[in-house]
Formats: C-alpha cells, structure tokens, sequence
C-alpha cells in the first residue's frame, strides 16, 4: 500500500512553493505518493480550506495523510499540529482549518508538533509548509507515530461553523461556498431537508429563497432545470446547492458566501 | 508497467472535485498512476474537451485508460460508456466528448456501463465523475473486462466535427481552438495544405486569410516572424496555426474560436 | 530510488500540452515520477522562468531531472541542452532559463543535445518541449549518461541577473518577483543584509524604501506587523521581501517587478 499525502494549500501554482513542498516530502520519503487536494485557496481564506478539505478527504484511502496549510500566522506562536482521526492523519497549523473534521470525526487525537528532530533545525519565518509541515507528513508517511512529534492538546483552535436553524416554517443556513460552476453551496444538509419532510412528500413542492430567488422544489438532476432557470439539488455531498442549468448561479444571480437561505414548505 | 489514468475534466483546480476523484481511484485500485490533462475545460464546453483529448491521448502510453468528464447531462438519463480503441480506453459519458476518438480510431467498440456493482449502489445526481467514472476506470485499470461493464452500443452520440473544405481557389476551415499564448489552432491539417501544393512549392506564397487578416506563406518556426508580426504555421500536431510572434494573436487580431480562415494558392 | 523529473513550463494548465509532455515521459520510462513545479510561467517570460527554478530546484531529491521549457526560440537555432550539476540534471532550451543554476551551482557541465535518435526523429517547429526534452529528460532518468546526447559548450546562454550594489548609506536592489500573495521578493540576500550589519544590531532600525513605502527595521514574521501596515522580512528562502500583513502589497502599494529598493542605516 503507497503512503498517501495529500496537499491542500493557499499558495496557488505560479510560484515555486508546492514544487518545494513536493521535493522535500519526496527527500524525506522517496516512497510518498502524493496527490494535489488544490492550491488555490484563497489567500488566508481558512474557512474555505476547512470547507474544502472537509468536502474530499473521505474520499482518500484509509491512512491517508493530509497536509493542509493556509497559514496567516506562519512564524508566530500558532501552534503546528497533527490530527489522528480513525481513518485519516491531517497536518498543519493550529488555527481552525481542521475545524469540520472536528466536527465529522468520531474520535480525534492532536499532537502539538514539538519534537525539531522531524524538521528543518532552524525553519524560517515564512514557509512552514515546506521547513515543518512537509518533513512531519513525510515522516508520518514512514510509519513514525504520531505521539513522537509531540504531546497531545485539548485546547486547538475551531472556527465558528455556520449552523443551520430550525424555525417555525423550515429551515434558515447560508450559503458556505461557491465552486467553480458558480453553484452555490449551503450548509443545509440531506438529514435537515428529510427532517422536515420525512416522507419526502414535500420535496417537490417545498420553497427555497436566497437573495432575491425564489424556487419552488427539488430538482433530482441539473437537466431537469431549463437553461437559465434556478434550481435547487441535494447534491453528490449531500448539501443543498442552488444552481442555473448551464449558467453560472453566482453571477446570474447576484449572490456570495454568507448569503442566508430559507427553506419553507 | 503501471496502470495509467488521465484526467480531463471542467471541473477546475479550486474545488475539492478533482481531489475526491483521484481519491477514489486509489482507494479502489492503489496501484493506478494518475496524470492530469487539464480540470480547466470551459464550463461544460464539450467541443474543448473533445478537441484537447483529441491532441493528447496518443502522446500516452499504450493501454492508458482516459477518464474524460465534462457533463452538463449529469444524473439524466445520459448514458456512462466505456470506449475501447486498438490502443487506449475512454471512461466518461456518452455526450460526444470521445467524437475525436471516433473519427480518429481504427476501431472502437463502445460499451454502455450498466454493471452496478463496479461502482456506487446509490450515485449522487451531480458528482458522476466521482461515483462511477472513477470506480469504473480504476477497475478498467486493474485489468476487469471491458465487456464486463455492459452491453456494446452502436448509437453513441457524436458532436459535429467542424470539417475542412475544398473550395475553387484552395481550403476553408475554422479557428477550432484557441491556445493559452493566444494561438488560433485551425480545423486545416498537414494533408490538407499538402494535397494544395504536392511538391511544397506554393508553401512559402500561399494566402492565409481570417478576419482581417492576410498573411503570405508559412513559416517554418515562430521566429521566422518578426516580433508582433502576423504567421501561420503548421504546428507540431499537424494542424495549421495563427500566431502573433511574442504576441497574443487572439487579442491582437480580435479572432475568437469559430472564425474562418481560407488558404489560397 | 524513483526516477524524479520534475516540470516547469509556460504552457499553462488549460491546453494538451503538459498531459502531452507527461504521456510521452511516461512512453520512454515507465518508472519515472514526474512532479510539477509550475506550468503558469508568464507566457515567454524568461527571467521568472529562471528564478522558479533557481527557488525551487534544491529542495528536490539528489539527481533530479529538472525540466524546464519557456522556448520563445522553439524550432528555430537556439540550441537544446542538458546541464549537469553536483546534484542535479536540467534539461531544456539554452536560452538563459538556467542562468541561476549556473550561478549557484559548485560544477556545472552544459551538453548540446545532438543526438537524434535518443528523440523524435523529426520533431515539429513548434513543441519541442514534448517531441525533444520530454524524450531526452525520460531517457537521463533511465541512466543514460549526459555526455551521450552531445558535446559539451562553454558558450551557453545566460540572463543578465540584476546584482545587489553596495551604497555609501547601505545597499540598493530590485523586485525579482512578486508571488501569490502579492508579496514582493527583491535580491537583496540575507548575506547582504548580515554584512551590513554584522551583528545584528541594526536589523530593527534600518529604513527599507521602495517606490513610495519606506519601512522600518526588518519583522521576525508576517504577523508583527499590524493587518494592512508594510513590512519587510528575510523570508525562508533567503531574500528580503516586503509585505502587506493579510494584504496584496503589489496591488496596495502599487509596486512592480523590477522596481529598485534601498536599504539604509
């Protein structure tokens, strides 16, 4: 079985940076297969890479180890962390960008990364995705345990996840990301819409308003929309996602992150 | 010899799609070697994903399955097929992405995927390339049967391929692509400019026009041309090219994909 | 020990052609491990070509075969070259994309790749990145000896690099490049900042101007300073960079490649 790393980062792909981090995970452990998760998170934006690496990290093998740096406070005192969840490692720094699979695990361990032996001596101040991080999956990757690299915390950061609200007509959340498509993403899940309509029986009448659309049911495949016409889908993730057939939902409508969503029936 | 998969997909590099998929391909073949063609087909563009498969699949090693997703008819009744060449496989859906394969094959036998059991029992409506193209092609990659996946189909759906005409005075064709230097990639090939002028003579006087622009003659490399200067060229695929020396043809001549271009002796 | 070739080019992400590079590595040797530094070199931008690589290239494992193509000359006389060093192989156009590597490196040794047979036997004019280097590049990776593809020249192609100047009042030098986060890298070393100031003592004081910024004293990391105050740091790979804490410095403080800066007590 490969040893699997995973890499989610904001440094984008112009610069040299993933290169770096790729060459020394493969110095460290030439047997590393690693697999690219994306690196254009935006800047410093830790909410969409806890969302992304939330989104596909269950779809690696058991074992994989996932390195994910968007790292605003690179050099300071945050603290570089590993996660131990049943299936999966995550490396990288402690500040909330493995908040959902806090929230997804069904049991977690964080080690504190102390232990210098693992890395670079003396990492400089600016890219520890490279001088830290790469050396510690890579390591990880080789079988050492996770405790070597430091002692166990308690208190690592979460961010604030958006949750959704029950009230007294449906269900209020927020739109959490756009992908490429210009789809808009919510926090509204699966079990949320089948709370309110157990038998289903609603599905296709139920209405759901963000900003100024208004649409009314479910649609069970992007196709059924007509071209330019909003829809709304449980998507392959199990989210609530509203989306113009063959157009871009985020532009056409004029819509963004954060924006709340109502479902009523 | 590994089990090579390529990837082309319009799903882009900053959502977690392309990373969900290559995990699922580990996770049911750990041996397979993924190689990414590009993720960055226009949203839904079929004819771009036809065309950039169509230039890069035989540069591949013998017995590379390609895994094409562009799908606009996600979780409809559009059919998933596996196609089979003397030398290649094809995994994606049947929407005409593989028309250049069709055209270019000696022979190909198309088969609709209708074996369940090769990938998932419950396929969300909007991630196919995830929940089945995935699964199928690392199955395709562990050596399973192409017959395996399901019946042989004689009806695949073919795009229109833009074709090449012999008018009174030479050829006309059309700007069929546009590359990232701002090249305009014509429908005209090698042959097509050979069959003009057998011996080569009129290579170097021939008449390029497209828009409005005129260009006398082939060059035989880019700098061949002076800096900001109009050539054709024909290119290493074999097809005739517009370009701008150090320039971005495509602003600097206003062209755009579809544009006629007619050659005359 | 795989066999790693890593891949720096200006062809972007969009096109076949890196799928197509990679497909005809992977056809010469099975067994390489091809690894992306960067596909989205500005188009036919020479000198962020060579400083990619110069950044990257050490942190690769011992004997990497370092590919790299930005080939405004493609087809025409620019020679095509294989360059040896202590620990690493470069391969590609003798254009001065390896000016760095010539400046850093202990031994150099430059071959002109002469030998036909070990490449396409009639390449195309416009793609050599593929129909030469991929092939050569792959067939270094399999042990062929350097020496094998041709002489060796001394008179290889190098950029003129911009040189760091030692003032009356300190030191004065360039914007090199400007990364992702809008951070400006200048050449300015830490060994030149270190003989300025040879213990240290004026690392919190000394002024640091460029365009319209002046800066005092140099951060130990982003988060010193205050969301949206300029700051200046000797970053992780060694030079003075001048950044914006959570914020663009090119956009916000209107500065560009090439632009002077100046160090002074």
């Amino acid at each position: 079985m490969p040893n699997y790393i995973s890499l989610m980062t904001d440094y984008g792909t112009r610069d040299s940076f993933v290169g770096s981090v790729k060459g020394i995970i493969l110095k460290t452990n030439p047997q590393a297969v690693i697999v690219d998760i994306t690196h254009e998170i935006g800047p410093q934006d830790l909410w969409e890479a806890a969302f992304t690496l939330g989104e596909a990290y269950k779809d690696f093998p058991k074992g994989t180890i996932h390195l994910a740096v968007v790292d605003p406070g690179v050099g300071s005192g945050r603290r570089p962390i590993v996660v131990v969840t049943e299936s999966y490692f995550f490396v990288g720094p402690d500040n909330g960008i493995f908040s959902l699979i806090y929230q997804n695990a069904e049991r977690i361990r964080v080690h504190h990364i102390t232990s210098t032996h693992y890395f670079l001596p003396n990492p400089g101040p600016t890219f520890h995705g490279r001088d830290i991080f790469a050396h510690v999956a890579a390591a990880l990757a080789k079988g050492v345990p996770s405790g070597n690299f430091g002692e166990e915390i308690t208190d690592f950061v979460k961010l604030s996840v958006p949750a959704v609200k029950r009230t007294d007509t449906g269900l209020e959340g927020h739109v959490v990301h756009i992908d490429r498509f210009g789809n808009l993403i919510t926090n509204i899940l699966y079990k949320d819409v089948h709370d309110l309509t157990p038998d289903g029986g609603k599905l296709g009448t139920m209405k759901i308003a963000v900003g100024a659309t208004e649409i009314k049911g479910l649609k069970k495949f992007y196709g059924e929309a007509a071209p330019g016409e909003p829809g709304a889908i449980l998507n392959s993730n199990g989210h609530l996602e509203i989306f113009l057939y063959r157009q871009n939902a985020r532009t056409s409508l004029s819509l963004k992150r954060g924006d709340v969503i109502r479902v009523t029936l």
